[in-house]
């Protein structure tokens, strides 16, 4: 039975991605935090880690890219990706009236994402950040009254509280990684994700994108990050169609290291399929 | 005299750096989020505005760039950037012992940039974040004995509480930008900050950066954002060193048009020399 490590508490929606897709033959640990999540699966403590990388609205979780940066050296690789869309429920306990609440509980990327809704119908309500949707659920608990969570309804469930659904008329979905050690499985479509640094030159990203679009290499993605090192200077990760041991993948990446300074594969992994 | 508007509260990093662009021969006023600075200057209730845009360790204010994006029609342009280094300092009341100490507040970007100095000095404590560095000396006043905020030195001053520096190894800067309406002025050196949404076709990035190689345009960013209206379809910022009414600017842009859906100039204005 493997062990999964994820980013926590229970049921938040890094718990569920990974509950869909491990299903309920494997060992679920949680981690409160990204970093650790890479640690128990650096230290063979899980066989995978489950960690969100990307939401459709909020853009990049620049603290799962920041990590690939400052532990260039881990031996934790992609494995695989997931994505779940994500429903938001205002939870509150039964018989609280709309106009005696004071405090919205969430975290911050869910409070983002009903932010219009929230301000056309609580508008007089003051927003509180948590950790996670779990941890806004604890402290709806300490006073049912004035108090209310944004989260999924699996966690209005746990504690028998009500759940309002926030409508959305945008798509919502967060894309989750799969974190594990060794030679990732292969699929029928392949993804390669990079992290590379480029050379102090002009032109320098244009140059670095030629060898895809010469080898016809389709980008799903690219997002930059800082260096930390220096100020406004910059490291790049690219998604990728195809598997790095594909030929055209191969020669593409055998070109681009010319124009980086550093060039890290972080996995060759399925694609999701949805 | 004119009316500054920034995001607040007052002896925020922000209102620092305005304050040192502006002087004392301007009025302030504090807006308590980057979306009540840009409805400020766009109703004229100020002449310009002052929001953070990017920092050297933690990257880019989504905030920011997402404003530009949800309200693509704004007559606002940017009419400047500034540049301040960030000096982080622990405020807590004179004669508290640090093994006392049970929580330190501070904004977000603030906690992660004292992370590792936290969990080595301080390992012992639960970290909560707040709105703003000034906020969290609110906090801070209200249980001297257990509580410490991060923030500028500033702060430790206007309340009289002691501020120990946190070390930092690493170059941490802040950019803002001078948000106004009309023309900005031009400056010697130049830059051009644009938005643009890429046609759907595989290589399209490339292609939108081959006019600035052949025009031999510098790019100092870039920045991809959710589109929010589609899963995993992406908006890019660019800055370009540049004013876009330059021949090789002008070239450049009109070519960079034929392969974009979107095409939005932010304004030119002059570069920080810092």
């Amino acid at each position: 039975m493997p062990t999964i490590a994820y980013l926590g508490p229970e049921n938040t929606n890094t718990h569920l991605a990974a509950r869909k897709r491990f299903g309920s033959r494997a060992r679920y640990v949680h981690a409160p935090t990204v970093d650790e999540v890479f640690h128990l699966v650096e230290r063979r403590r899980a066989d995978y880690g489950v960690v969100p990388i990307e939401n459709s609205l909020e853009g990049a979780v620049t603290h799962t890219l920041d990590r690939f940066i400052d532990f260039q050296d881990t031996p934790v690789a992609i494995h695989g990706e997931l994505e779940e869309p994500i429903k938001h429920y205002l939870i509150l306990a039964r018989g609280v009236q709309w106009s005696d609440l004071k405090l919205v509980f969430s975290h911050p990327q869910a409070l983002a994402q009903c932010h219009r809704w929230l301000s056309t119908h609580l508008g007089h309500v003051s927003l509180r950040e948590t950790n996670s949707t779990a941890d806004a659920v604890l402290h709806v608990l300490q006073n049912r009254s004035v108090r209310a969570a944004i989260g999924r309804r699996e966690l209005a469930r746990q504690h028998r509280l009500r759940a309002v659904p926030v409508p959305e008329e945008r798509e919502n979905k967060t894309r989750f990684l799969i974190l594990g050690l060794g030679e990732p499985k292969r699929g029928k479509r392949n993804k390669t994700s990079i992290l590379f640094a480029l050379k102090d030159k002009s032109g320098a990203l244009h140059d670095a994108l030629v060898p895809f679009k010469n080898n016809r290499i389709n980008l799903t993605k690219i997002e930059s990050r800082p260096s930390k090192r220096k100020a406004w200077e910059y490291l790049f990760f690219i998604d990728l169609e195809g598997h790095e041991t594909e030929p055209r993948v191969t020669r593409a990446l055998r070109v681009l290291q010319r124009h980086t300074t550093l060039l890290r594969v972080l996995g060759s992994y399925p694609m999701s399929t949805r």
